[in-house]
Formats: structure tokens, sequence, C-alpha cells
């Protein structure tokens, strides 16, 4: 914040403190009320985090946080994750307190249909939330995301004396968050990137929600960090305005390593009665222990009422003014010597693609070189063509990039030393690089793709579901697709997980069939700022297919005619990806045995479903019912497509270890077994 | 292992020594010897950690490992698990040249169709595989669940002198599986619980497949595990046995600490021109090369040739024999002075239910109470009436106890000092839980149920995927099944999920309607041994429903009649869970206004669609083509019930933040809504 980051030699604390002032503690109370009694109202909530983190919070806003309340989008504005999310009346009492745009009845509506204030942080919902958390550890690793982001963006854009990107990454994290596995990856990932701009605040108060923690959680949650090069300050008194003072004050000389400050607290402060137990933690107080816990705290106000002198000593909007008014100058003085770069700078920003960006070329170029090649190299190459067109792509791999292909031509990797780079090797950390790509995409400036296997993507499954949820672009690449993988067997290879991703709202999933529609998934993803892609590879060749220029226009409707019968088909061969060549192999040699077959590629059935019923029934005419889908995973998904007079091959089984040939051929992905289920149907 | 936990005074190393030996590291090149020929046959494997761990593993199973080539499924043998799974050469060649029945010509098959040695150790396929891994870190966390399998089972059967259950836990580590969240989650839990006779080795080779693990992988490990409160043995030389042996005799005298054992090796030790690389890790290393490291390893044998000293110096089947004839003795005296304990401990071993488990009638009880509840409440209440009959039970919760309710009245907790219990709170560590529920399914003696609400099945997802595979059971407590959670919002609400759940292969998945399907849920669930089933279930009230004795009967077939119309139904409403009671009161509606509607309750597919033909086609006639289905989750799974000219009332997007009430309106699940779509479709 201010002190360290701003350049203006401004001190902005004592602005900010004014007014005639009312004691710390006072200003921590409100939060307190505030948080009692919106649970209250609502009889649904966590009291216990808000009231226990209230004196941090006051600290770290009042003094720290550089922000401001009337531009919540800010590029240079410091980032405040609550990584414990369940305490989200900690956050929005902040964001009202301190001038954000959320009322008094937006607090009084926590938790019904349509209110800013949902029971957890949704982002989006109000403004100067900065990502959506509750499933625990995602937001400390959201906010590794934004601290890397931070780190890279200012080392691509500033310049000696002119740092336009300069500032910090705050996040509160409770027990559940350092007990999830996810929180080892990103901690572990942050050491090694020496990310020293990230300050974290641990709320150890001792309860979970069985009870307390030291049955189950007996860590040297010091140590343990210490151990990947983190900066701790251990010991805190999370109720003690200056022990918080000092320990962040320590923080802030630390450039090298983030820190984590340890606070112990008492979970649901103030509450006589509940305080320091697992009844605080998610369920109203009730109107006793709430006027009991008012009489505690010496906070005789009416429910909801917040005096204005307090409201006073927590307005951060002319300091927020103040402090976004330096920074238009700084960047107005940048622009001047670095025009190129502050137009670069601001439509990244913007998340607006590149006007020259040749993506759509590339789908015709691909059609023109007719390859034969595995849909994961045509991925490759489609990054080495538009790669150096797109300085946003920060890309990575979970440790498979040379199986991922996904490290092109132009790949740099970010490294602690040098983060002006576009590339991030993640480490075995499937969940923490999804987290953490969302933390990138959320900050802005980037454009992120991830990559592992297909199988792995559980491991990463509720980061994906997250990044959807908060419309974030990212681009997952997905190689090894189906059993068409190989030797390495049944835990290797996919099956359920293209159903899993088809059904998750807001998703788009490709499985192309070739080079062709490998570009295609990847304009389509590029272009989609609403949510994430995934892009599912093979590790095979896949033969190329011939196409008309409708055709390939069509690709992008997600499911198109690739190959059709003379008059109304008999039969509709319905397939994605490397079963796609399957289909139109079986369907010439049923043509030649007189039956007229129609062949649609289904690369994007998300995308397909979004098409005008008159393009569906086209692609898909009602009339004809005799279907077949084809494809190497979970057959279930299918008889949204053939219904129930049609017929699916696929799998309803885990795999075996074989060369993939072989394994075609076991589990029926075959000609004559294509021929033979359409036959019987024909009749 | 034996010098610690043997009781007999013999040890047996020196009879394991008694031929003429070759040097350890003659045998131990015998590993690197059948790994490297093995992988360059099959062109396709991971020759770098058999080459590396090669010596470890000879220490190890030479002179450490209690276990019988002989019988695989005795009792009492230390487990061995392999968690970097790719390196499976490695546990073929010890099982082989210990005395499995793994023979040269399966170790010649690798990787090939049908082969006991698939590309990764798969459990079932060859004797002496103790647990299937290669999705990285979960071995680990088997091995977790094995020790404290270990560790309740001797708390609860064995008696002063007469320790029947006394065996070890030992664990290969890649730095994969300690890059990957999940070993954070079991490594915290596994110091808690003191877990002793855990000891684990980390190959540290300073190697993972994009490189050199310094650019993303620093942490200090030792340090870290200490953090957990292990026993960690730093820098030894995981190419001197001395190092090992000292090493491993430390970690013996540790009764409180689990014990991690840091060896340096270089992957692929031997090949002269890629040890010590990446090019070692994950591919045939080449005709030349491994020529050159038979040179360099002084191992003149043929491919596939292990001399026969070699051979003796690994058989372990007759020191195998002799300790199990020993353990048989003690066995035979435990059994003469605790008869009931020894049979309990047979049939326990054997995954007998008690003959006279009571779990039928409970469903029939619960027909004739009509209790309208929630099914969480109504699972707490099946857990109370069965678990006194079943001392088997280990159940747990991911800090959701008081959420999910599964701690029963019967539930005593398992400490670090009392491991007698049968509960375990497994702290916020979903994926941790589901792994460990699988090394504990493995390790016989107990059926696992785990906790937490439906959504973090995500993070723990691929753990049940492993059960499944590996054919475990294992029962999954999932509660908050649907947007009829409420106020929690949209990253709380599965929507997605239950789809993701019916499409994995061997999981038996169950939505109840009420007390009775959730009885008959939990009856299915115990007595399906051959793998995993999920329970999910409400938060909120359900309203219990009416039915016949041949309705019960046929509520274990998965879907049935719940009601029927007069005659031919003009449309069948199927639906699951909470979403039951409003197809009953639409078909009643329906019935008032003069159509003929059938309800199809359908609590588990996977149960369903193995029922006979004849049995679906009276359930849901082909000829009745008017269908629609009703579910609080993703719609397109439906499709495959209701075909292409019926409709689904479900969710397509994310769920909002309000009470359950205003949602269930909001999103469409009224009486007014399914009525109205019922008579489009009626016409």
């Amino acid at each position: 914040m201010g002190e360290v980051s701003d350049n203006s030699g401004f001190d902005f604390r004592f602005q900010a403190r004014s007014h005639p002032m009312p004691t710390r503690f006072e200003l921590a109370n409100a939060i307190r009320a505030l948080s009692m009694d919106a649970v209250q109202k609502a009889n649904s909530g966590h009291p216990g985090a808000p009231m226990g983190m209230a004196d941090i919070a006051e600290v770290l806003w009042n003094d720290y946080l550089k922000h401001s309340p009337d531009d919540p989008q800010w590029a240079d504005r410091d980032r405040f994750v609550l990584s414990n999310g369940h305490g989200s009346m900690l956050l929005y009492s902040l964001l009202h307190l301190s001038g954000y745009e959320l009322s008094l009845e937006q607090l009084q509506n926590f938790r019904q249909l349509h209110a800013a204030t949902a029971g957890h942080p949704e982002y989006g919902y109000a403004p100067g939330i900065e990502t959506t958390t509750g499933p625990l550890g995602q937001g400390f690793a959201n906010a590794v995301g934004m601290a890397l982001a931070e780190k890279t963006l200012a080392a691509q854009f500033n310049r000696p004396g002119n740092a336009i990107v300069d500032h910090r990454t705050w996040c509160f994290l409770g027990d559940g968050c350092l007990m999830e596995g996810i929180s080892h990856e990103v901690a572990s990932f942050a050491g090694t990137q020496k990310l020293g701009k990230l300050v974290t605040f641990y709320d150890d108060n001792g309860i979970s929600i069985d009870g307390e923690v030291d049955g189950w959680f007996t860590d040297d949650t010091a140590k343990r960090f210490e151990a990947y090069g983190w900066h701790v300050v251990p010991n805190v008194d999370g109720h003690k305005p200056d022990e918080i003072k000092a320990a962040i004050e320590l923080s802030l000389t630390q450039s090298d390593k983030p820190s984590l400050i340890i606070c112990k607290t008492v979970i649901g402060f103030g509450a006589p009665n509940k305080q320091g137990k697992a009844a605080a933690h998610g369920a109203a107080l009730g109107d006793d222990e709430v006027a009991a816990a008012r009489a505690q705290l010496d906070w005789p106000h009416a429910p909801f009422h917040v005096p204005e002198p307090v409201y006073s000593g927590w307005d951060a909007r002319k300091a927020g003014q103040a402090r976004q008014q330096e920074w238009n100058t700084r960047f107005a003085r940048y622009a001047e010597a670095y025009p190129d770069e502050a137009a670069e700078f601001e439509r990244r920003l913007k998340r607006q693609l590149p006007a020259t960006l040749s993506s759509e070329a590339l789908i015709e170029q691909a059609q023109e070189k007719a390859e034969t090649t595995a849909s994961r190299k045509a991925s490759l190459a489609t990054l080495n063509a538009l790669g150096p067109q797109l300085p946003e792509l920060l890309g990575g791999s979970a440790d498979l990039a040379p199986s991922n292909l996904t490290f092109w031509d132009g790949a740099k990797t970010i490294t602690a030393d040098d983060a002006s780079g576009n590339y991030l090797h993640y480490g075995v950390r499937e969940f923490g690089m999804g987290a953490i790509m969302n933390g990138i995409a959320l900050h802005g400036g980037f454009i992120t793709y991830g990559a592992t296997f297909l199988i792995f993507m559980e491991y990463m499954r509720n980061a994906i579901r997250m990044a959807a949820i908060m419309n974030q672009q990212a681009i997952y690449v997905f190689t090894h697709d189906s059993i068409g993988l190989g030797e390495d067997g049944p835990t290797h290879q996919p099956i359920e997980q293209l159903t899993n991703l088809r059904t998750t709202p807001n998703l788009c999933t490709w499985r192309p069939c070739d080079a062709v529609e490998t570009a295609a998934a990847w304009d389509s993803a590029l272009k989609r700022h609403s949510g994430p892609s995934a892009l599912v590879l093979s590790r095979q060749n896949l033969a190329h297919q011939p196409r008309t220029q409708a055709q390939l226009a069509n690709i992008q409707r997600g499911g198109y005619v690739l190959k059709d019968s003379d008059g109304t088909p008999e039969l509709i061969l319905i397939s994605t990806g490397s079963e796609v060549g399957l289909a139109m192999d079986a369907a010439a040699e049923l043509e030649a045995q007189g039956t007229a077959v129609r062949v649609v590629s289904m690369p994007s059935t998300q995308r397909f479903d979004g098409q005008s019923t008159e393009y569906r029934e086209s692609v898909l005419p009602s009339s004809v019912t005799r279907r077949i889908a084809i494809e190497a995973a979970h057959a279930d998904y299918w008889y949204k497509y053939v219904g129930l007079d049609g017929q699916v091959i696929g799998m309803t089984t885990y795999g075996e270890s074989a060369p993939a040939s072989e394994l075609f051929k076991h589990f029926g992905f075959t000609v004559d077994n294509v021929v033979r289920h359409a036959k019987a149907l024909v009749g």
C-alpha cells in the first residue's frame, strides 16, 4: 500500500484520520455490530469470523489498504481477498463503512434473493468484491494469482522511475483454508515465485465447525510457511491494533518473501457466552446473545445503526480519490513517455483483443494445410501462430509441458527473479493452477491458459466451476483425452470427465476432430471473455477432414453437417474428436452398402445448444430418429441428442492399459462395430 | 516390520541372507535391468524412478518388509505403497524377484492388454499390489489410511501380550506426490494422529516432467514435515544401503511420529547419458542407452535374464512362510483366549456383515413411522439404529459433522492417544478423506463412510473414482444436495455434481426422497462390497411417501412406480429426492384436472439401469413417450430417460443465495410450473 508503493510522499493515513476520531475499538465494533445484526436478521450466516477479525480488518483498511471506493475498478488498487468467505459480513461491512456503493438496505437484505449481499461474497454482485469465495482455500489461491499478475504486469510495463503497476494483495485466511490441500500448492508456489507484495493474515482462532481444531489440526503453521520460503510473523494478538500494525510494518519491508501474519483471535469476539466456541461460527447468535454482545462491546446503538463519527472514521473516499488522482498523474506521465506501452496497457486491461488478431484466418489456413496430426500438436501450432500477436497470453502447465505441448516457441518462463515472461511452470499442482488462473484473470491484464491431462481436470475441478460462476475467461488445455492415450491405463483414461465439463454451466467445452477444429476452438476460447473454455485434445494423430467454406464457417456453431447423404438421411452419426474419423469411415462403408448417412461433427455441445432452433433442426432434423452417437467417453450424455430410439457407442466402464489401437478395437470403436449397430438400427 | 513388531525373537534377515550372496548393488541392478528392459520392450513407460529407487527398495524389501509372497492376503503383512505409481516396473520387479506369482512373461508383457503389469499398478491385476497408484499424492494418502486402519484395528483387537495386529506401512513418494495438495492434507492428518508405524521414503531426485524442480518446487521438505509433527531423516544418500538402513533403524524407534526419509537419488541411475535428467523420466531409454546402462552397471545379462543367485538373494518366500507361521500360532493362542474377538476379527476381514444385521427391517420400520424429515436426519437415524450392530463402521466428516449429521450416538472419536474409536474428524480435508478412506478399505477390517457437502465432493472427486476403479467399498454421505440448501448460495449449491456421480462407472449413487428411501440407500451401500456408494441427502425436510409392500421392495431396484394412474398413463413424471414430493403434488393436481399420470421415483439410476429389460419396461413403457423428469440438478442427464419427446424441469444455470423456498419458486420447482409443462406436453 501507500507507505511503500506510493511515490507521492503524501501520508494518506493522516488525512484518513483527520475527523474527530472514535477509538479503533469503536471502529472495529461497527463491523461486529453490523455482522451480528445482519446474520440475526437473516437468521442464517457466520458471525464468528467477522467479529473475530474485525480489529485486524480495521487496521488494514484504515491504515494500509490502497483503494478508491468511488472507483472499484481502479487498475492500481490493492486487492483484498477474504478467503474465509463464509465471513462475508466482514467484507460487506468494510465496503459499506468505507464508502462503496453498498447501502445499509443491502446489508439488511443479507442472504435474500437478488441481494448484493449473498451468503458468500459473489464477484459482480457488489462493487469491491474482488473474487467469489466460500470454497475454502481458493480465495488464498486467487490472491496468489493476483500477486503474480501484479508482479508480471509490473515487470512487463513499468519503466525506470515510472511504475504504473505497484500494488499489494492482502488476504484473510481461516483454519479451513490452511487445512485444505490447495493452501500447500499455492503457498509453495508463492514462496518459489518470491511474491513479496502478498501479505496474508491467518485468523488463528482454534475453532472449526467440528469444534476445537487441536483434535485434527496440529500443524506448526509458522514453521510450515517458513519451509515454503515465507516471511512469518507469529503470535500476533489479533485484537491489539499496535501488534497488528507492527506485524504489517515488518511485512512491508519484505520484497522477496510473501508474508503470513498469524493472529491469535477469539471467534465471535464480544459475544459473551458464545465467543471462543464453535457455536459462534455458523449460526445467528440469537437475540439475547446479540443484546449481551452490545453490552459487552459497549455498543449501545440500535441494530444497523452506525453513528456518524464512526462512519467518518471509516470513510476512505477522499483518500482514495487523492491516491487515484496521484496515479492518474503518474499514468499521464507514463503515457507521454511510452505512448505505445500505455495504449497496450489500456487495451489489455479492457480485455480487448488486438484488432489484427489472425485467429480466424488460421482456421482457413489449417483447412488448406490439411494436416493429419494430434490435436494437442495442432494446439501448439495455433499457439505458435497466435502467441506473438498476444502479449497478454499467460500460459502454463501443471508439470506436463512436454506432453500438453503448451510451451510454444515464444514462451518465456516467469521466474522469481524475472517476472516479465509469459509462462508458468505450475509444478504438479492442478488445483492450485486453476485457482491461481482465476486470480490472474480477476486481476486483469492477461488471458490465461493452463494445461494438464484431461483426467487430472478432476484435481482442479472446483476452480473451473469458480471461473464459470465468476464469468472469468480462462482457457484449459486438457490433453490425453480418452482411452486413446493408451498404455497409462484406467487411472489416466478419462471416461466421465467430458460429461462433467459439458454439464458445467457457463463453461464452453471443445473436443475438436482435427487441426481445423482445434484452430476454431482456440479462436472461440480467445474471444470468449464471459467465461472459461476447455479444449479437450488428443494424444494421438487425427485425420484431417475435408470441408466446404460453409462447413468451415459452421464449426463455430458447435455442431454441423460434416458429410451429408443425397436426400433425407436414414441415419445420422454424431461424433466428436478422435471418433469423427471413425464415423466418416463407417459412413463411407454404409453408403457403399446403400444406406443414406449424415455425419454430424459436434465439437462443442455448449455452442450447438446456443444456436437457433432452426439451425439445430437443420443439423438434427426431428424426423430422423435413427441416430448413433460415437464418442470414446461416457455414453449417457449423448441420449440428449439421440433420444430413446437412438444408440450410443461410448464407454460405460473404465479403460485398460494397452496401445491405443488395441483399446479402440477392444471397446468397439471400429468401422465394423459402427456398421453393425447402424444396420441393426436401420433394419 | 520384524525387528520391532515380531514377537518371535527370530531375526529373519539372516535366513533371507543364507544363500551365496550377490552384492546389494547387484540385487538392486536386477530391478534396474528388468525395468529398463520392460519399458524398452513396450516402448512406453517410466524407467527413471525404478532405476533411481532400486537401492532403497532393495534394502527395504530384503531387510525389513514383513510379507509372505505365497499369501499376498496375509492379514498381518506390512503394506507397501508405491505412490509414484508411474514407476510401476519397480513394484513389478520387486514382486517378481521376491517370489510373488508374477512371471517373467508378465513382465515382458508390460503395458499390454490384459497383462497383470499395466502401465500403472492396478489393484487386483497382480498379487501384491496393495493399491492402484498413478494419480499423484493419492498413494501417500492410501498409505496414511492403511496405517490408521492398522492402528485402530490393533486398538480394537489386540490384548495385552497378544498382538494379532502389528504391522507397518511403507510408502515411496516422488516430487509430484509432495507438490500435490493432498500430501499436505494427509501428512498433517498423520502427524496429528501420531501414526508411528508409517515410514515413507521421498525420492528426492530433483527432476519432474518439466525439468529440474528448483524452478517450481523449492520447499524445505524436511522442515515442512517437522511442522506436521513428523520424524524426518534428511540427506540420506539413496544409493548407499548403509545410509538407508541407518535411516530406517532410526525410524523404527519412533512410536509417536510417522517418518519421512529424504533420499537424494539420481533419476535413471545407471543410464550414463540420461541419468539425472528429465529424459530418463517417462520414456524408453532407447536400445543404445539400455546397452550403455548394462555396461555402466556391470550387468552383462541378456534382456529379462536374472541369474539364479540374484533370484535367490531376493527370494522372500521361505522367510515369509516362517513369519506367517509364527503369526498363525499367535492368532491360534488369541483365538483360544478370546474366541469371540477372534471370530469377529475373521468376520470383519472377510468383509461379511453380521448375520443379524437389521438394515432391511429398518426400511419397513421407516415406512411405518411415516416421518417427514430431512434425509440427512433420516441418515443419522439409520446410523443410530445400525451403528451398534456394526463395529466395523469407521465414519467421519471433513469438518462438517454437525451439518452432515454423521456423528451418531455411538460414535467415538479416534485420537492420537486412543485409536480404539470409530469416528475420524478429518478436518477440512475432503480429498485427503476420500483417499484415506480408500486406504482403510484396502487394508480391511472396516466399512468406511465419510461426509461433506455434495458440492465439495468435487475436492475429493478423483478419490471417489479410485475407489470405483479398485472395487472398494466406501460410503459417501453428501448432504446439502441442491439449491434446497438455501442461503449459502451458488458456490455451495450443487448443479452438475449428480450427473458427475451417476456417470462414474461402478459408483452407486442414491438420492432418496424420504426417510424410507434413505434407509434403503444405507442398506444398499452397506451390502455393496464391490464398489463405493454415494448417498445424496437433503438439508431440508422431505415429505414421507406412502407405499405398498411391493413398492417398498422395489426401492432396491433403483426406480419404481410410486403412484400409478388408472390404465395407461398419458404422462410419466420421473423424479428423485426432494422433487419427488413436488412430482406427487403435481400429479395429484393433474389427475384432478383429468390427466392420467404415473410418478416414478428414481433414487438410483445405477441400480435401475441394472434391472432386467422387462422390469425397466414395466416402469417406463416405451409406448409412453410423454415424460417429464423433475430434479433440482442439471437437466441434461435426464434425456436418457425422457428422450427427445420428453422434457426436463431441472437446472441449467447456477443457483442463488436465498431461503430455499424462494429458490425453488425462482427456478420453477412449483406445482404450477410442472402442471403447465405437463399440459403443454399432453396437449
